[in-house]
């Protein structure tokens, strides 16, 4: 898929800044750096009828780099994409058709993949018709993806309580910054295989599994997703499309976030910090003694 | 405009959940609470051809309480609400027309307020005929709205450095569940005049700039405006729109939060925690010796 990062003059994690820091009476002027955030173009080249188009289907303020990746990984949330043979190829935008080629990423589908407009559409502004609830939040989740199989993949409490720092440990832009969320992937003994960072959660997500789709490593079934702030309903469900059975946050979960990972037998570890950690849903999949 | 958090059958802002909490080798059951999280879904009645007509304009994932500040916020973040005499009314959703009236708020726009949806969806998918680049982003903004002018509003680095410490005081949801962020409006001495708590950032913003257009208290000229977070692109933008001329952030900002502050003359204060802080952009507001 080639390696977006090395694009020329592609703009970076992060970019410097002047600050004037202040402490007490005394103030001093300095360089410092900030996270990058960019809007990124997410496009879909489809074949429609016969002919090719293109769309423009979303636009995320993200941190420049494993564009590739996020914009495979957005599609996948939104359940257009689901494994690597789905994608024919992903390119920046030309020059000539875009004034900032390298904000504008396009995902080409292969011949025979839906590209199905309205439904993307559904998931931005629901119909006027009828109201919305959690509940038909959860029924559309339901309907995309199947329950993740408890299978035999188990935890131990020991390793759990190891995997904030190693991903902190390995989280480059975070510590020049401290503006950068981040997501980690590990597997069943802790290993970290990926790890990916955005000035949005949803992104540094998003980024991650469109790593696993892009090196056709989905499902990610015996695999665990740790990101470092809260989880939300949003991250469950973009895990639960990957087929990722436990999602691990340093924060809080929300309650559309519990309700959700039991809907569909995920184990969702909350307050994951200090050597210890609430379990909201499938304890089932941790060595508890 | 009626108190929404009294509404019967409202659901709160916090959910009780059963959790197994684990250190060590030990693990105990309990009950706990998480902070609510459920979609709200946005419309706006307008005139249009001389016939009011409903339109689905959002759906965002929001903890329910100060529903109505958080439409109407939202929409002053979208351009289309100005000041309080553009609202007609706003109701939540009948229960003939929405299976979960709750979760439906209804912004009805007063005769002659302009609903350009074309406008709205932009901020959603934009052109594929033209890329977009951060500065496109920048222009947008300032065509919505003017420079914050300069003023005479000044603060002192005590005032600041005090108001993490007002927040987490008054942040009544937050030391329950650990899961909401919070947005504080202050005046120039330090004075709260309103905390909002969501499990969304940019919601607890929405809610804030509601709360100051509903009340005809726009623009916020001499406020600033205190997140619990991080400052992103979005929430500098936002602060824009309500005429707020400082925006400070117990975290990181990110580089194009910076470029929209200096570009519409804010101050941008950053990681005001432990007694410091770092301006990122307007200096002049603060009295530094």
């Amino acid at each position: 898929m080639g390696d977006d990062r090395k694009r020329k003059g592609a703009p970076g994690a992060t970019v410097p800044a002047r600050v004037v820091a202040v402490e007490g009476n005394e103030s001093v002027e300095r360089a410092d750096s900030v996270a990058a955030e960019e809007p990124l173009e997410i496009r879909v080249v489809a074949e429609i009828g016969g002919q090719r188009q293109r769309h423009s289907v979303a636009v995320t303020m993200r941190t420049p780099g494993n564009d590739f990746e996020l914009a495979a990984g957005f599609l996948c949330g939104e359940g257009m994409l689901r494994h690597q043979g789905d994608v024919w190829r992903v390119d920046y935008c030309d020059a000539s058709s875009s004034q900032d080629p390298n904000n504008v990423v396009e995902v080409s589908l292969s011949p025979g993949v839906d590209f199905d407009a309205e439904r993307l559409s559904r998931h931005v502004f629901t119909s006027s018709s009828c109201g919305i609830c959690g509940r038909a939040s959860l029924e559309a989740v339901q309907i995309s993806c199947p329950r993740v199989p408890i299978g035999t993949f188990r935890l131990y409490p020991q390793q759990l309580v190891r995997l904030p720092a190693t991903l902190r440990e390995a989280q480059p832009v975070f510590s020049e910054t401290g503006g950068l969320h981040a997501a980690g992937l590990f597997d069943g003994t802790g290993r970290l295989l990926a790890l990916r960072e955005d000035v949005g959660r949803h992104n540094a997500v998003d980024k991650v599994v469109g790593f696993l789709l892009l090196e056709a490593r989905l499902p990610g079934s015996d695999r665990v997703l740790l990101v470092s702030g809260r989880a939300s309903f949003e991250l469950v469900q973009k895990a639960a499309l990957a087929g990722i059975p436990v999602l691990a946050a340093v924060g809080a979960p929300s309650s559309l976030a519990v309700e959700l990972a039991r809907e569909m037998g995920m184990t969702l570890v909350g307050f994951l910090r200090d050597g210890r950690f609430n379990v909201y849903s499938g304890a089932d999949r941790i060595e508890i003694e």
